[in-house]
């Protein structure tokens, strides 16, 4: 066994499942990827995936030392180690921790993306100094990790932070969670492909979106017309900004952050998406709270190795000095 | 000195101040109540505060010891110790913590009375086993504390815990705060009184709410008419009860607590107002919450010295063996 301690960072998403060796202060030695195939069993994943890393990691026994794994996945439950029927998976309920001690006996950790980034975030990206922040991740939807004291909130049942489902609009637009008016049906890549419909059908204005089906607009799509001009695209930026502007000052009434984060394919619109975020969360902040909030692109997602960062993260977050996790409260922290 | 550890609890309200002895079980040995003042300087309070004290206190030094001060207050800071700029109070900034100091050198926490409250229940409530949750004030106002892992959560400046002015309404009712929609213009004392005059304008029942003006209508009237069968009356317990529910929904969805404790004037109306928050919290909640998440009135508020009880209780969760506060971090728990 080597002497340079190393984590598996794994990150499972609906299409690709990635995954490397991270070391303590943030440096990736190995990385790989294979596909998820969510269609067939969780084991099948695990399978594939502990083949491939055991062939390469098996020449590199002498110079690493693996001290644990963590793993970023949809709907996954860090009190149980568990992936709860991840919508597009065809998985039901997943006892993750289970299926990897098959092959590595060793601290497991298992959470969700948001959660991931946010301790990515603070071990290595734009967190490395602030305690108490909320990171919100745009992509398909929008997902949330809370950290209070340098800790990620999990709550009761380990289902802290769901903001995407916080509620900005009565009567709203139709959410796959059954309900209406969710925060992600309007910020989020999806959301923001909602919006310039919308606004389609609402103004006059000429537009290039107006030459997409639903089906083949992207958010990329936005950006790329916003930034040339186009005033339709321009305005749903601006909306999409405003409502999540509207929702995180009620989100900073509830924990008075340091930092709100923003993560996520959609953030890769900068300014874009930043400028009415920060303009509209200052607007309806209550005024005690007024100029005390800093709107932060994530430093993390700029690496090509940002999920498996995270998932890493995840161990090096928790590990004690010898080697196991370290136990903390079921409420707020990890359980064994 | 005597062997009786104490904690002096002290509640600051708007009309008087009550404050009075308890040991660590909950045991209150003494109380007393002046009028605030509040029109007058923060000084004279506490000198007059102490005067009658200590001239009553001096004839039990031989039984009691005095371990600490809670206080609760309006706009009060735990980090600073600071009183700031109570609404309807003459103070401006106060430094508390430094005025008490001058009378006792001993560990001194000031709060406000939503923490207070949280943290009474905690010790001596319905939260004895609870280690997660939120307690929302209903009085004149809405105020809330949050607790996480037993530990109040006070955020980055100790203003976190703000529900009261969540925005449950677009461009909704006027708030003393400045802004809009304020959760507290519809979930309150006020709130429901507010409401009932906007079902008098809308609705054509006959209501004996009729003839109250707006100045003399009361909370407690409300409760009557209700509770004789007037219709306007149920309809604005079962709407208080609908706004409440609607945000205590995105408030799971931020902390997935165990139970939101509900305490203040308005709770004593019982099930008038602890149903329909049931209902509405159920209906709105995102389904991996749904059924739970308890809606608990509290326990303390029945207790005659429920105000004293919090406060004192401050200083009995905060303190350790030695008589001096716990250092936790500044971020979630009390600074020294």
């Amino acid at each position: 066994m080597g002497s340079l301690q190393v984590a598996l960072g794994i990150d499972i998403g609906g299409t690709n499942t990635v995954f490397g060796l991270v070391d303590e202060k943030g440096k990736c030695y190995y990385k790989n990827q294979i596909l998820t195939e969510a269609h067939l069993p969780a084991e099948t994943l695990f399978s594939r995936l502990f083949k491939t890393f055991n062939s390469e990691f098996k020449l590199k026994k002498e110079i690493f030392e693996l001290v644990g794994i963590g793993v970023g996945a949809p709907s996954a439950n860090i009190y149980k180690g568990s992936i709860e029927n991840p919508s597009n998976f065809n998985w039901g309920y997943v006892d993750a921790v289970k299926l990897i001690e098959e092959y590595y006996a060793l601290p497991i950790l298992v959470t969700n993306d948001a959660n991931v980034a946010a301790v990515g975030e603070m071990m290595y990206g734009v967190a490395q100094n602030i305690s108490n922040f909320i990171l919100i991740t745009l992509g398909t939807g929008l997902g949330s990790g809370i950290v209070i004291n340098r800790k990620i909130l999990y709550g009761k049942d380990g289902f802290a932070g769901e903001l995407g489902h916080t509620t900005v609009e009565e009567n709203g637009r139709y959410c796959n969670c059954g309900r209406r008016g969710c925060l992600e049906t309007y910020a989020s890549a999806n959301g923001i492909c909602r919006t310039a419909f919308e606004f389609l059908s609402l103004y006059n204005y000429d537009s290039m979106l107006r030459e997409y089906s639903y089906n083949s607009l992207t958010s990329k799509h936005i950006q790329e017309a916003a930034l040339s001009g186009d005033k339709i695209a321009n305005l749903a930026f601006e909306y999409t900004g405003a409502k999540l502007g509207f929702a995180l000052a009620n989100s900073v009434s509830h924990l008075n952050p340091e930092a709100i984060i923003i993560f996520g394919g959609l953030a890769l619109s900068g300014d874009l998406i930043i400028d009415p975020i920060k303009n509209n969360l200052e607007k309806n902040l209550l005024p005690i709270y007024k100029g005390s909030v800093k709107i932060l692109p994530s430093d993390l997602m700029e690496s090509e190795n940002a999920a498996i960062l995270g998932a890493a993260a995840l161990i090096w977050k928790e590990i004690n000095k010898n080697g196991t996790i370290i136990q903390v409260s079921k409420n707020i922290g990890i359980k064994n």
